[in-house]
């Protein structure tokens, strides 16, 4: 196909000689050298002979100081009318400078404009609004304070991926589409499935229990979703779930592991993200500065084990003290889980939750059986529940009637019934959502900026 | 709630006395120690005054060996009677043996019934077919063969992820739920979204395109959705994408970070899923054998680089030559792809595919506007195409022209248009699809294999 109404193509310039290419991350290796780095203007200054301007190339940022006495006049004019955003390249020598965040700054001697940015970019220095800027995030998400949210989410998600990898958990990707509405479809997104009807997963903690017999330690991390008509700081239609399920685990041991893997994550980002966790820190709104919100370098080094570990009767107890009015037998609302966690500077466990108000194969405490062998941790500030797990009802007959008692489709639990039938053993795990805790971890007051493009009730685009 | 339809809640019994519980993966650490070890009962069989039972624990497979003497009557009789998949816990001393697959074996003196499987286990080891065990995937996974596939494929992914995160490749979770049917709906699963219409993705590089120019360089890795028509051995309706994209990355480029992630997912497998590889060699079916693949560590090994680089016009002359008819200008075939990659033991990358058989945002060869700047890479001993990609067109106009040409709604593409009306730079990025490369490192006849609860046209459970 060659079309005469296609432009001709061509390719945009984008480089200066053969000189090196450095990325900015990777600075410091190149101090003294000459060096092109690729990018985009972030922002500019003149200051008599002296332009600098801040270049991005996605791997942080760097100032270019650009003398007069080294260019063209037609480039060193074009420097100081360039559009924000416009794709440049710049020439120069790598120079330690002790006051730049980088500790590097480039002596420029080279400029190469890729393509001019549209003077009309949306997003500038004063603060919008958040409708507008969740209009334009694949253009928000350029600036400083999304971006370093963005790496503290993916060294989030790599941490516990080798916190799993490195006990034996062997990852195992369990279906997004699933054929029964097995708690009711009112949360449920269904879509038609070469004419049947299919159900998108909210977890995928029945298929890992099959799983778990077979590799005896597994974990699932994938895109979940609920349909629930929730608009509040803690949902999404659309969010990412780790579940770890293991034969052999109790509920005591679901909670060490718990534990282990909040821990680690703490440390990770702490010891490999501190620089965005300060920047993350700097650029706060008014609203945000209102939750007085410790500094996320403090509020991370604090989570350290053993973290609180409350029976749900206690923090009940604890809860009519702070003055919540929870009749006892109900689930913790989020004020309630906001209220406990502020007392705290570490997450809490909440354990043995009454049976009632947990899901159908929740195992229930031989001790006294109107309880059930769950936990949900809460993190501290006000975040709340941000894991949820426990043991699983592991006898045959009584997940049957379990079944039978919430009325629920009995054919649809064949399989699952199996995993009872042949070999069953005490077994246990939990889901742990990713979005409220890097909402958690960089101090965050919405789900929303945790992940590039989120999906709201009232949110599908861009 | 404490209902009397429930039957009375109990622990399973599952550990003698306190002693150290080891797993099979681990047991070269325990050398001559007493311990336990907790499982399923895999196989057995009786000689004698002895018992050699096959225990299992999801990490490995040991053979506990129990001498008459050692038991008393009940136990040592009930040992010869316990049905396949019995959970059970096995107490005895580690001893080396070098007949043992894992070199170790278990001089049993102790024996615990978790819980008898019942007698109906429907796997046994004669030949069933695949309806069959597809119907049974929650048990099937058990078996040596599974549970190795799923092994390697979770190594697979580990290996993909931490090559990207090794080279500053930053991982963005793109969304599944997407507003507009940008290619038609024919091939999108649909659903009712808040009273919108949403379509599940089907890739995640429009979105990726977005967060590149914000991070550089990117890589989306999570599950995408086709509901093609399709019943071949290549085709899911589920199946998992990593999608790495750069700024300022060109063809070449995009090619060469192609080969270097293949090349370390085959030297992570090698090197750490041997014994799988084998095990999966060992145990072929009829219809395996007939395609007279070779053993995995070799062709594993072979994978090398450079791969073969042909341009589209030269793989279309290879074709005719070896008998093809495939048309100058017409997308190679599964059939086509077959043929070819039979004649090589590395990758094939096919480069510059006519323009109209890619699709609109891809690249037109400023040399030759008629083909695209676009790669597939075929996998080798008839695996055919597992990568596709290539470079963005990255002009604004040329891309509205292109959408316009396609008949494509413009509206949907506005935030895509600015990534081109905003500091646009050359770049690229490809697709890999996880589980027709699982497939072929493993040397599958048919993808179903290759991921926990495959989901096909007519296939949706268990």
């Amino acid at each position: 196909m060659t079309d005469a109404s296609l432009p001709t193509p061509h390719h945009l310039p984008c480089t200066i000689g053969d000189l090196p290419v450095a990325r900015i991350a990777e600075i410091a290796a190149f101090a003294g050298q000459r060096v092109q780095i690729r990018g985009w203007l972030h922002n500019r200054r003149s200051k008599g002979k002296l332009h600098f301007l801040q270049l991005r190339d996605g791997s942080g940022i760097i100032q270019a100081v650009l003398f007069k006495g080294d260019f063209d006049e037609a480039t060193f004019a074009r420097a100081d009318h360039l559009q924000q955003e416009s794709s440049i390249v710049v020439a120069g020598t790598v120079r330690a400078d002790e006051r730049a965040p980088s500790g590097f700054e480039l002596q420029a001697d080279g400029l190469l404009v890729v393509a001019e940015a549209h003077a009309d970019y949306p997003i500038s220095p004063k603060e919008h609004g958040v409708a507008f800027l969740m209009d334009h995030r694949h253009l928000w998400l350029r600036s400083r304070r999304q971006a370093a949210i963005l790496r503290v989410r993916a060294r989030i998600v790599k941490s516990i991926r080798d916190f799993f990898d490195s006990h034996d958990y062997v990852l195992v990707d369990t279906p997004i589409f699933t054929p029964n509405a097995c708690e009711g479809t009112s949360t449920l997104f269904e879509t038609d499935y070469h004419d049947q009807k299919a159900y998108l997963s909210q977890s995928g903690q029945l298929y890992s229990e099959a799983t778990a017999m077979a590799l005896g330690r597994v974990y699932t991390f994938g895109p979940t979703f609920r349909a629930e008509k929730s608009k509040t700081r803690r949902h999404l239609t659309e969010f990412w779930m780790v579940e770890p399920e293991a034969a052999f685990l109790d509920l005591d041991g679901v909670i060490d592991l718990a534990e282990d893997l909040v821990c680690t994550i703490a440390q990770d980002v702490l010891r490999d993200r501190g620089p965005e966790l300060d920047l993350i820190d700097s650029i706060r709104s008014e609203a945000e500065e209102h939750r007085q919100l410790k500094l996320r370098r403090e509020a991370l080094a604090a989570i350290r084990k053993p973290f609180i570990r409350l029976d749900y009767a206690d923090a009940v107890d604890q809860l009519h003290e702070l003055g919540s009015d929870i009749p006892f037998g109900d689930d913790l609302g989020g004020d309630d889980e906001t209220i406990l966690t502020q007392q705290y500077d570490r997450p809490i466990f909440v354990r043995r939750y009454p049976a009632q108000v947990k899901a159908f194969y929740m195992k229930r405490d031989p001790a006294d059986p109107v309880r059930s062998l769950s936990v949900d941790m809460l993190a501290p500030e006000g975040y709340g529940e941000v894991i949820g797990g426990g043991q699983r009802e592991d006898d045959h007959d009584t997940l049957r009637a379990a079944i039978e008692h919430h009325k629920l489709p009995m054919a649809a639990f064949d399989w699952y019934l199996d995993l009872r039938k042949y070999g069953t053993v005490p077994h246990g795990g939990f889901g742990l959502g990713l979005e409220r805790t890097v909402a958690w971890v960089c101090g965050l007051p919405h789900v929303r900026e945790t992940i590039a493009f989120p999906r709201l009730m009232d949110r599908l685009r861009p």
